[in-house]
């Protein structure tokens, strides 16, 4: 059998996979400093080579911002589009990390080895997912899997400046007819998942300045307002003591979760405390009345990501900041709207501004929530094909997060998505020591051979 | 006469005098980052130097952070100690400099030429004030003017944790029948001023821990609390609506201003309105009920000089940190005690923590508030003395700074201190853009000569 013989090869293979992986997680690309852009550009080559080594047509697709890398394998049968990124983010606070960021390294821990690296989760190791099975597919069949392009970006830490001018401008070539996105998490160690519903994002970051310059608080202290005072104020107004969002309008567009999906959720037993407990929490600080697993794929959210004003350095300085700032994130659901909420975010701050303070206010137009069609048939043959890989059977879930492209896919490609990962909650992506399961890495191949198994006959 | 040539030989001086500030200035004495302690030492020395070509019996005295310089010239009348610091603040933020912070240059500005740099105002140009005016003596008269002894030190920016063992281990050396610290600034540009209150200092860092390690916005944003929610609230709450502090006690031991001092200060006709206007702030700040000049000179305050939390660097990155911090620092007045403030603060931050935060809190013993014995003889010959040399008589004014050398004096040594200097509102001190004004080294030079002439007879 064609499928045994691809498993076989990427259980053989698995080693050389992870040197591969390797090589491309040494790859500093963090693609919100300017300092990383080469960087980048290399990561981009690199899965170039390694794709055109696969046997792909593959290049890559220079734009005003980081490299675009497409490659696209013709063959009879459904055309499958893949999705990933190569870009990661920043690595600081960097002393936090117990190995450097960039040195990857396999490593036993008390849940099992790990890859460690900033990437190694987020999203480099789960986008090699998606080649590695192509490559044990190849090395068992002699050819690729199918009718397959692969797009991988690099700016999705950044907000993806330049996909939809790169998507509009190359629709042909990009449209399928079913999208697989690697970029989502396991619902527990056993249990794989598909990722139905998404979270939408609005990211603002913004200063309030108040003195001409910065102030002496021997001098000053006492008659001038302190930027750090008005925005800690402004900041501790953001959620009610419910933990609502206190943002005039916020709530628009935010509707309750369908009951047929609601109780799949509550069958999913979903352990709160354990969830919380992981990462030292117990109180959960979301909307009162709703549960944790609620709280964080249904409900949306206004998170500081963060805040800083005045001298931060060693030792003291007695010092008035002329600005404080802070950068504030908002997740979003049901059909709430990006545009209307930056502004009334923007009109909620300036009426807590003092008279004499000014803002500066920068955002991005932000995402939608978006919703899966699970009724497609892919949705089904991948349930399937996850379940016979895994020990339990595969779950429909929510997502706390926020994946721009599926809404991309859909509005510009009349493209749907299904999204399917292989992350953990102890990942730590966006943290120091993020890790990468190996068994996620090695059983995440796998669940990809099959998913095109199941998927690629159409 | 003795004084008039002595005034004679500091203006022939003034460009000498120039050039040996500039030296002092290149040296990037900052004391409270480890980087620059070599720089430190090289200030040190350079006094040390200085001060013996001149003729005083000088030596860098090590102690476990900066050297102290301590110079004596021994000769009949009463003993006088001179004090000033050799350290300087931060730089930061670096690029609201318009020129390299330790690349003095006497610039033209529609105020009058300038001498720019870090501690040009705060405190080398200040303390040279002192030995340029010695220097002056001595070139008109061949000697020294009495009997003198000078304390430079340099941890005066990072709380002086050395100078109470230094001060108690050389007692004898140091006591004097009066002190002269020039550290504070002119009433106006044309009234110098004697400084006759200050208040105390109490500075503190703390810190939210709330989640074991940074997190993803997507994955927890909503179930976990995020330590910047948890900060901002808290800083939120230091102030009542009324501009009044609402730790517990913290207004044991303020007292009204006495009413003979009050009236002194009704009758100095302060503009308030002009104050705020040059730091572009047009509404008081501070207590409701209280005039600007009284919260400066009179009113306690706590000021939040810096806060951060999460990520602060270019671009947007969702993350939940582990941690938020702040640095707090009380100005004190009356007989506020500050370890008794200290304790109510960590314990009123302690209340507002959520049951699965933690509080991490450092602090420094502080520095209650003093007030000059203003009936001793030398501050009616040091008034007469500054009346001499400026444009308006001069004045007893309030200090909203605080100089912690001044309660050690009095407390360790038994001297009571004249608190005389020339910096300006706007001469930026712990800001970019430092000034001096080159008149105020001028005359401020020409200042000393008169006090030493008014003082050193007895």
């Amino acid at each position: 059998m064609t499928l045994d013989a691809a498993l076989s090869a990427a259980d053989r293979g698995l080693d050389a996979a992870l040197e591969r992986l390797f090589a491309l997680l040494r790859i500093p690309s963090i693609s919100t400093d300017p300092v990383y852009h080469a960087d980048c550009v290399k990561a981009a080559d690199w899965l170039v080579d390694e794709l055109t080594g696969l046997g792909f047509a593959a290049s890559r697709r220079d734009t005003p911002g980081k490299p675009m890398v497409v490659a696209r394998h013709e063959a009879p049968g459904p055309k499958m589009l893949f999705y990933g990124h190569y870009d990661v983010q920043p690595v600081d606070p960097l002393e936090l990390w117990d190995r450097k960021p960039f040195d990857p390294a396999v490593e036993d821990t008390a849940a099992g080895k790990v890859i460690r690296a900033r990437g190694a989760a987020d999203d480099k190791g789960q986008m090699m997912t998606f080649v590695e099975a192509m490559r044990a597919w190849k090395a068992a069949t002699g050819a690729l899997p199918g009718n397959l392009v692969l797009l991988f970006e690099g700016e999705e830490e950044s907000g993806s400046p330049s996909l939809i001018p790169f998507l509009e401008a190359h629709r042909e070539e990009l449209a399928a007819d079913i999208a697989f996105v690697c970029d989502t998490g396991m619902f527990d160690t056993d249990t794989p998942s598909i990722t139905t519903m998404l979270r939408g994002l609005l990211a603002v970051e913004f200063a309030v300045k108040g003195p001409s310059r910065d102030l002496h608080s021997g001098l000053f202290g006492g008659p001038a307002m302190n930027p750090n005072r008005v925005l800690a104020k402004i900041l501790s107004q953001l959620h009610d003591g419910d933990g609502r969002v206190t943002i005039p309008g916020f709530y628009d567009g935010v509707t309750p979760v369908p009951e047929e999906i609601a109780a799949g959720w509550r069958a999913l037993d979903f352990d709160a405390a354990a969830f919380l407990g992981e990462v030292g929490l117990s109180v959960p600080a979301g909307e009162q009345g709703f549960s944790v697993l609620e709280q964080v794929w249904a409900r949306p959210t206004a998170e500081i990501n963060g805040m800083w004003g005045g001298y931060t350095g060693a030792g003291f300085k007695t010092v008035l900041p002329a600005r404080a700032s802070a950068k504030v994130s908002f997740r979003l659901v049901g059909t709430q709207d990006p545009i209307a909420i930056r502004d009334a975010f923007r009109a909620w701050i300036e009426a807590r501004l003092p008279e004499d303070f000014e803002l500066e206010f920068v955002s991005r137009d932000g995402a939608p929530a978006t919703v899966m069609p699970t009724g497609r048939p892919e949705f089904a043959r991948a349930r399937a094909a996850l379940s016979a890989e895994w020990p339990n059977p595969a779950v429909f879930a929510g997502g706390g997060g926020s994946i721009p492209i599926v809404g991309r896919f859909r509005e510009i490609l009349g493209v749907d998505s299904v999204l399917i990962g292989f992350g953990l909650d102890d990942d730590g992506i966006h943290s120091p020591n993020e890790k990468y399961s190996l068994r996620s890495f090695h059983k995440g191949i796998r669940s990809w051979v099959r998913v095109l198994d199941a998927v690629r006959a159409g």
